[in-house]
C-alpha cells in the first residue's frame, strides 16, 4: 500500500512506502515555508531543487541542494523553506 | 501544482512537479510487473529499493538499484519488474 499524504493545503505531497530498514516517504514541496514536526528521527536528502532549512537550536537557515542531506532529531520540529517545486527523500530512522 | 497520479489500480503512484530545467516525477512501485510507455525521453533513477528494468531493444533484464540510473526514448516502451516497494525519481530530458 502506497500512502498519498497532504500537507499545509496540498502544497506539500508525499508517497510513503516501507523499505527492509524501516519506513521512508518521498515528496514534493511547493514554494513557501512551512514548519514540520518530528516523531522519529528524520534524515532529509534533497532530490531536486533547493530545501533551505532553520533545524532545532540553530540560529541560521542554511541551503541544501541534490543529493544534500539533513538530519532532525525526534520530539522536536523545524522550518523548510523554498522559492522553486523541490522534492526530496524523507528517511524515519 | 503536484498532481498525484496513479497507475495499475494504485500499483505505481507519483508527484509529478517541474524545474527550471524541465519536467519531473517521484514515484513509488509495489512489488509486480508494469509496462510503461514513453512519449518523451525519460531517465529513472532508483531511490530506494530495487528495479529490475527490461529496455527496448535488451534481450535481458537489468537490475538497478539506490542511485542508478537508466534511460529510456521516447515513443517506445519498457517493463520493470521489483520485489519490494521501490521508489525513483523520473526526469522526462
Amino acid at each position: 500500500m502506497i500512502n498519498v499524504n497532504e500537507y499545509f493545503e496540498g502544497a506539500v505531497k508525499s508517497l510513503a512506502y516501507n523499505t527492509p530498514q524501516g519506513r521512508s516517504t518521498i515528496g514534493v514541496i511547493e514554494p513557501g515555508e512551512y514548519e514540520f514536526g518530528t516523531s522519529s528521527h528524520e534524515t532529509m536528502t534533497v532530490i531536486e531543487g533547493a530545501l533551505e532549512a532553520l533545524l532545532p537550536g540553530a540560529a541560521e537557515w542554511k541551503t541544501y541542494t541534490n543529493g544534500q542531506v539533513f538530519e532532525v532529531e525526534a520530539n522536536t520540529s523545524f522550518k523548510v523553506k523554498t522559492g522553486v517545486q523541490s522534492s526530496y527523500l524523507c528517511v524515519y530512522r
